[in-house]
């Protein structure tokens, strides 16, 4: 059976499970929000708020507000949490109140009572050596906490999965360009057989792609890099010290060793998370290209027998319940699936972020919560991706080569030659009798086999 | 140089071109809110309009509060609008008051100036024979005017447009499922080769598909059928006599000759459009089910000889500037565009649809117009993809014989007889060597070549 | 350290943490697509797998293909599965395969591990009792159990958590509605003052919005109660006896307890989930009524002093680390973001279902996750914000009587006395001045003081 | 009746009416494709397919490969195009073939037929000047063609309609921002009273959203110029002279005056775009920011008498058509309804952008149109939205101070005089008995009058 202390907030006692670190207004928004998953909030918010906590106390400390003492214990405590060492301690869920308070709370109260013991106190026992609001939350407020929290995070994720992710699946891209550099295969348009390319250049598109899309994702970071802390309550900053705002973001910079600055203007940062927007826009436009890239390997790669069939991918599984000695492109699925959700999160955080009122966006938990996943997901998925898909593919020589010396597109040669017109001719007559376009060619009188052999070489159809 | 007359209303005058029948508050509206393409409010809505005026003006008459003479002018003009004949004289954007204010009293301007020319009289001269708010307006608001006439338009749409363009394309469906009923070909599944089915089979899920799309549809109607009319300002129906919102909507039933009710609560009808978010949520899940349809046809009519190439679809027209003789899946193109512009139409209803505020919610122009588009491109694409598409389907039995002989997941046959384990090796051993199952198996020592060719028989995998 | 057993699937061999019930392809499976969250694939899906393994083994021995042993040896597992007491054996994510085949396997490997167990064996040890693929999965294919698993889970969450929670808050709303029948108070459209209506009215206006939407999930529970099962690899049935489909869609319409039934066409069961895309559409539709709702409810609570402060809710928790004393509408909040996110999971849902190819949909587990997040997260948000906010809502009757006999829009009532002109220039000049609608209906003669009285009392402009 | 003249292409004759400049390809189009709206293909695309044309007049002039009468003839007639003299020559639809080829056609057969004309010949009589296929789309393709017209046309969009919309706008903002600097204000978080700032503060937060919105904008702007012009039909450059590319890009940069180059990647050009997802992820975030304030601006102007009220607005026309003396914040709503439907666009985009095929993406007409649709719309929008409402807006002193006094919020400025807990103690106590926080304090004994009249000052609450 649990037991239970006594923790106090502005609105009373509540009783508490005896061990843990959190208080009251922890346990408040536990039972009062019993909405899906426990424990939901994002430890990457958590961790945020440790940075920031850790750097307001050296900032406060740094101005004259808050003594060596204090400043320390909350560092050392938010060094924990850090650590990973109190990952069991915030147990909220992101369907919570929207400026995300009581997830500040969370950590206020952890801090405080953390700190209780590392100053050889028993928590519920004695004047709390720190207190929640007064102390740890000290120039602050949980409408420029948890935006900070949420751009650390959020700038954090992208900076050590998304972007690395995307890399390494853009270098394999890349590197099978030059692989199938010289392997002429057909084209298609409109799933059609069109006019011969290499396979070093269709994969040169893909690569091309998560290049732009690299591109797009970086140029939102500048945004995503400002931060709210020191807007507090409505963006005006009410009970900061002077100098506040710049100097605690550089002890977040510096604590991170990324390139967080404050926000220019506090009123936007707490009103509106347009940042998130910004750089939530980026990974759908990463979405949609990796959607593209996923649905051409499998189609390319589709199978054995009656399919395109044109590369191979690894066999990583077994494929089916039921059909023996099945294998499918199980990567390309898990992407798109992954670009799906991505696609709906978008709209998720549009939906949030266009809802603002006044001083305060109340949308943060569910902004937070799309944008980290999205960006988690993006990057392992490319990770995976790339190691159990993209780095095994390999070209099918037969197939590409019997598909390419096949194909009726190969007349678009013959049109400086002849024009449009009289190629349209050999080619719908070839296609009706089941012949080659040479034996149409001559037949129709437009050229002679010398001709053809000489003007109709596809390798001299994919540029230079 | 265009002439002008002076019209009134409660802001005072506004000079309007001399020649249109509209008045004060059209005119501000234009000057007011240039944004987007000119006259772009739908005239199904203006229609929805004519409809709802004459049917107030008859029940007003009827409950004693509107002379005859002035129901009866009040309803030529209506009609005449019906008739098309006035289309050029409602020239207000959607992006106007969310409320469709200014569309109502566009409506009530040429109503009471043109009443003014049939009772004999010339525009901008004398007493005005019909008043726009007091005779033609009389016991309406904006408010219930509205959402009638949007409920009124989307419903004839989805009737007469959409309902029977699903219907016409799931006809051809049916029957191309009964005409593809013996050919046999391989399944795919994750575009990989798989057990075999007969295209019927393939033909009578899109069938399917179609049909549960129709009854979702249909489900809705009822919601829609409900009208707004008889709440007025702000749903209490001040402002009209005892009876008028049943009344009013026997005359609408009566001319639409469709199964129009006053809904029962007028208060969400005026705050909420969850029967427009409803409808809408039908023809965005057909968007999804038709472009998995045309997809998938497309992908069987690939080729002419590097894709699919299973079935072959009508060739309509040219499919290259640049490669001669090319044929596309046009229709299908046309098709899967429009199921992306009905999905992304059901977003932008919805963000409307969520932002109502207290008594009303003023979105309602752009999910008329958004929900108006959807339920005429999803009625004529279905009709176009029919006619030009789906009705010349037919099967190309070489290619689709060739892939299923070719098949490595008959293999799937032989699970009752030798167990999974077994039969993936054999089917692996095929794979890797290029040969058939039916040497392998032999190979193997698995089964006899009498008991192969007696298991393993396409014809029996398909069910009964 | 841990240690491995070694389990083989038709790929070879694989090591396995020696003490888990999973099997090769399950641990494949973990291996191969690390991203996000591990274990993300939702339990709910696993029980539904219980539910159609045991159903299956019943069918099967009923059909003389399986023996009784083994029938009951699966049906001890499932059972097992079904009390929670293996939710840890269930390890990979949502991101694998898109037929969900690795999930399927994962069941199929811990029944026949288990079963090895409770036949007295020891795992890794001596043949198998149950063959995953052959016993365990026998006339089944992941291609008709994953989605009948996710029909099965999506099924019980609406009837269990998601409509019992909006029937709970519709219920408090319509009770709300009956007690602040005679509140007459000031509406708003446009958020402007317009006429009046009583608070009992806006609450009905909540309360139909729920009624409707409840009416529209519950019209799309007939096609989520088609289940694929009997469908096999690609809709055909291959590998299953006589009778098999409808006979298995009664055992788990008997074990759930819920009207389940076979799907009429397999083919669509597999190739596309319109079913979910349906079920979701609804619930979407639910997200938009409770954003309205609940933005109504926070704007009606506003205040305490500059706000609209119409009604009051329950002060459940501090509202602010930093604003002393402050109390947020903050079920609202959570609420409204429950909203975002179903309207975000919607679009991943309609992406995902659009894009099935020839036989089969391979977005199963995204469309599952996103669906059964929803349901669950629409059902606890309902019943929180009941408990914890609808159920407190109190009428501020001062604060309503003041705003109400203010109000300018009053004046609406005279339209039918001495016409909307007239009344406009009353309303207008007291707007102008500062003054009563009363001071200035007489000052400019259109009316005496006591018709003023008898003309306008806002309890008269209600409706009945 | 109307008469015809025969075209031929490569299918064949077709009927075309006699006096239009279309051939035959555009008039199959016209009879296969009867979609939607007539002629809705956007002018703009036709406009940017001149440009285009011309330059590769230019190009292929200079590169040897057309003599220059044709080049003048062909430049002739885009001029005129460019000059809209032929606006009613293309009739064709959105819902077409997915690459557009459609339209390509329509061009060349209109700059075909016009120059017949030019020329001094009769349509339809003798051997036609210029060849549709070999002379006007000479060295071009639809797959290049019709990504380059888009990406013209976009590009023009944004920077003759949206930007200068969006800055005209923040200019407002920005110049408001300096009118309101000294009016102090309550703050309003979680819609509930908060401590002050002051009206420029709040309107800065606009202007920064929009600031922001612009930079992220111009942040897709170099992508946009990147055209696919040079690829042809795979993005190889079949049939186009050495150093076309880069030649006709510098020909479209001169023509336009925009800073277009060739694309480096031509096979991302054509088989994907996910520079127009970039371009209109910037919109979709600008509409995010464009909804937040406007809705704060109608919520702010709520009243007159029964709302917030701390603003005026102009009032630009009768509310309503049944409430006398109404105005309704109908900017506020044209602008927000332009949000929603961007919104949705958007996902239209990220529909039509993930679908692309091999070679080839042939969402292309509606991604287009959409992408057209939602630049204009916010260029509009915004500039409405400025010139109607927000220069217009004024600060209601007497009612800002008002409810700035009464606010229990600036309890917090005690905070860091006498601990968070005690401040609360003083706020909860006042709300209860309808006291002043003054009141309060001194009876509580937390301090004196003359403490509370030093501390608690507003114009000290809002920072430097």
């Amino acid at each position: 059976m649990t037991k239970f202390r006594i923790e106090k907030d502005t609105m009373g006692e509540v009783q508490v499970p005896v061990n843990v670190l959190w208080g009251a207004q922890t346990e408040r928004s536990r039972n009062n929000f019993k909405i899906g998953v426990p424990a939901s909030m994002p430890l990457e918010i958590v961790y945020g708020f440790a940075y920031l906590k850790k750097a307001a106390a050296y900032t406060n400390c740094e101005l004259g507000v808050l003594p060596e003492e204090k400043r320390d214990l909350i560092a050392q405590v938010c060094d924990e949490i850090l650590e990973g060492k109190h990952d069991d301690q915030f147990p909220l869920v992101i369907w919570q109140t929207g400026s995300g308070t009581q997830s500040n709370m969370n950590v206020n109260e952890v801090i405080a009572n953390r700190a209780h013991q590392l100053a050889g106190n028993t928590i519920g026992e004695g004047e709390k050596t720190l207190q929640p609001n007064d102390d740890v939350n000290k120039s602050q407020s949980s409408n420029d906490t948890f935006p900070t929290g949420m751009h650390i995070a959020a700038y954090k994720k992208l900076i050590e999965t998304t972007i690395p992710g995307i890399e390494a699946l853009h270098k394999t891209l890349e590197s099978k360009s030059k692989e199938f550099a010289s392997v002429v295969k057909i084209g298609r348009t409109h799933l059609m057989d069109a006019t011969p390319l290499t396979l070093g250049q269709e994969f040169s598109g893909y690569a091309s792609q998560l290049a732009h899309g690299l591109k797009a994702l970086k140029n939102t970071l500048p945004h995503l890099a400002e931060l709210a802390l020191g807007g507090t309550a409505v963006g005006t900053g009410i009970n900061t010290p002077k100098g506040y705002a710049e100097n605690v973001a550089g002890y977040i910079a510096k604590f991170t060793d990324l390139p967080f600055i404050t926000a220019e203007n506090k009123f936007e940062a707490l009103a509106a998370h347009d940042a998130i927007v910004e750089s939530h826009g980026a990974l759908k436009q990463l979405a949609v290209s990796l959607n593209k890239i996923a649905n051409d390997v499998r189609m390319l790669a589709s199978g054995p027998r009656s399919g395109i069939g044109e590369i191979s991918i690894p066999a990583n599984e077994p494929g089916s319940s039921i059909m023996p000695g099945k294998v499918n492109p199980t990567q390309c699925e898990a992407l798109t699936m992954v670009c799906a959700q991505v696609i709906g999160n978008d709209v998720a955080i549009s939906v949030g972020g266009m809802q603002g009122h006044y001083e305060l966006n109340v949308f943060k938990p569910v902004m937070a919560a799309n944008m980290l996943q999205s960006a988690q997901l993006i990057g392992d998925a490319c990770i995976s991706f790339d190691e159990h898909c993209a780095k095994g593919i390999e070209a099918n020589t037969d197939v590409i080569n019997k598909q390419l010396n096949n194909s009726l597109m190969l007349v678009t040669a013959l049109n400086p030659k002849i024009g449009y017109y009289k190629a349209a001719e050999i080619a719908n007559t070839a296609h009706k009798n089941g012949t080659t376009l040479k034996e149409e060619a001559v037949n129709l009188g437009y050229l002679t086999e010398t001709e053809f052999d000489q003007w109709v070489k596809p390798e001299n159809m994919v540029g230079n």
